[in-house]
């Protein structure tokens, strides 16, 4: 019998949720809108008529091996979802005991970055690495480590915020986190669009991006300014690839990765993000490490992406 | 029989050879000044020699379990000592090969901080623990990092360079690894020297400091100057403490260990170092993890420390 296992990605807005062979084939999925649910137990509750849907819209008949879940601030060691800022559901959610009451499998949860990672490690190109780290450029800055062939979780499931690493302690961006200067409020696709305003606060440098409403610019936006050689949106990727590049020889200093995976909205830029961020990752680089560590992009993009990084937790665990 | 194992810290100057049993008791000890020699193979034929000699003199019959080594620039994965700046030998020294021609036993290298935090793990308050940080405050900054229980060698084997993690990139001090602004040119017992003098140079503030020759500063002098309520010098433990408290809060952030131990000998200042680091950790520390890691003085100091870490590395490949 064909072993399966469900991926469900759990976002601010949207959740998508996915059936998943071994191979990393997305055999069906579908999405459900987080923000209508007033309680986790409704949303679940919701999901789990979604899943039986699913699995009963599949011709052959498969083994259900176990649910992966990747959320915001998702505890691997307790299941739970704590203090999620994007979510509505406030405090200490047992998100995977809630699970467990509908559905009598294994289940897995940890944070989207994280599950990333793991994506990465089971269906993409870390496949046989033992040291990689994973870093998503979305609304914020997430990171998943892989150590010893082994995800960090930490000593309390929540390693890996690489994003919550200061840059400017003093007179930095303030960050949602509440502390100032953190690495996602520059690195990620919101920070990008932060700095391509204070560009333009700061000088009467030309740009086709004067013509869009603050509010509109995205970062998708700037990279295809940037990629029509709009001097501004360019000095936006430059300043971005900077902090990156430079945050990134710590973060090689420190764990000594085989290869570094840049994932999510802004790393669909490509190179007008990784080029730059490879040239000031090697000039800040401590020399022993210098040319030996892979600056990659990511190929487990698009929509099905986040449901292959939460269905592999299921794979890693059970395959070991 | 009881086991042993043979424990050597590689240093500059000198190097320390002594017998360690199970339990962390070093049987016996001895000294050789490693700059006498001209390669590291006549360096290592007096090792043998004295290693031969501390075996004899003990009375009862041991078993030889292993030898461990902590070396500068010590690579674990190929027994090779790398571009140690401290050391006279240059190049790749193929260290652990010239050892196995003296002794037919199984024979490890790493970095001295990485046999500091292995002598934590085995011997020291951090038995037990999963996942926790070693950072040497010596004449730089090393560190060693233990997750999932097992210690970050990395893919290449040279993990663990949190000293030379970038505090301030542009206009940074000068750091031996040849760029600017490494956190161990701030957070070192060199490093707090230098805060001192460039203390003293930028203002007329009185300080007992004053009457030493510049030279002759050391952080033993300034522990003592702050301890006699002398304001310079605790000016200097204050912003030493602060780059230190930022830097640890930024490592929990992407590791959330148990625990963090200093080690090494500014730390033996105590809580002069240990209290002002820990509160500026608690101040910029992501809310998530606030309050939760221990910030601890290492019990493994003194003159046996450096063997105790390199023995370590014998018990805990042999009984794992």
């Amino acid at each position: 019998m064909k072993e399966i296992s469900i991926g469900i990605d759990i976002g601010g807005t949207n959740s998508v949720i996915g059936i998943v062979d071994k191979h990393g084939t997305v055999i069906c999925h579908d999405s459900i809108l987080t923000a209508n649910y007033k309680t986790p137990e409704l949303f679940v509750e919701e999901c789990a008529a979604l899943i039986n849907k699913l699995l009963k819209s599949i011709p052959e008949q498969c083994g259900l091996v176990g649910i992966g879940i990747g959320a915001p601030n998702g505890n691997y060691y307790k299941g739970t979802i704590e203090f999620a800022p994007n979510l509505k559901w406030k405090g200490i959610i047992e998100f995977v005991n809630i699970f467990k009451s509908h559905f009598d499998v294994p289940t897995f949860l940890t944070n989207d970055a994280n599950a990333a990672a793991l994506g990465e490690l089971i269906y993409g190109d870390a496949k046989g690495m033992k040291d990689f780290v994973v870093v998503t450029l979305g609304t914020g800055l997430g990171s998943g480590f892989v150590i010893n062939g082994n995800l960090v979780y930490g000593h309390d499931g929540f390693a890996g915020e690489l994003g919550h690493t200061i840059v400017f302690p003093e007179k930095g961006r303030l960050c949602g986190c509440g502390r100032k200067g953190c690495l996602e409020t520059y690195c990620s696709a919101t920070g990008i669009v932060r700095t391509v305003i204070e560009l333009m606060e700061e000088s009467d440098e030309d740009s086709e991006l004067r013509s869009i409403k603050k509010e509109k610019i995205t970062s998708k936006l700037i990279a295809e300014a940037a990629l029509r050689g709009d001097a501004l949106a360019n000095s936006a990727f430059d300043y971005t690839a900077k902090i990156l590049g430079m945050k990134l020889a710590d973060v090689v200093a420190i764990t000594s990765p085989e290869a570094i995976f840049l994932f999510g909205g802004l790393a669909q830029s490509g190179d007008l993000i990784l080029k730059p961020t490879k040239e000031y990752m090697e000039k800040y680089m401590l020399p022993i490490f210098k040319n030996k560590v892979k600056l990659l992009h990511s190929k487990l993009e698009g929509t099905t992406a986040a449901i292959l990084g939460a269905s592999a937790l299921v794979w890693n665990e059970v395959s070991c």
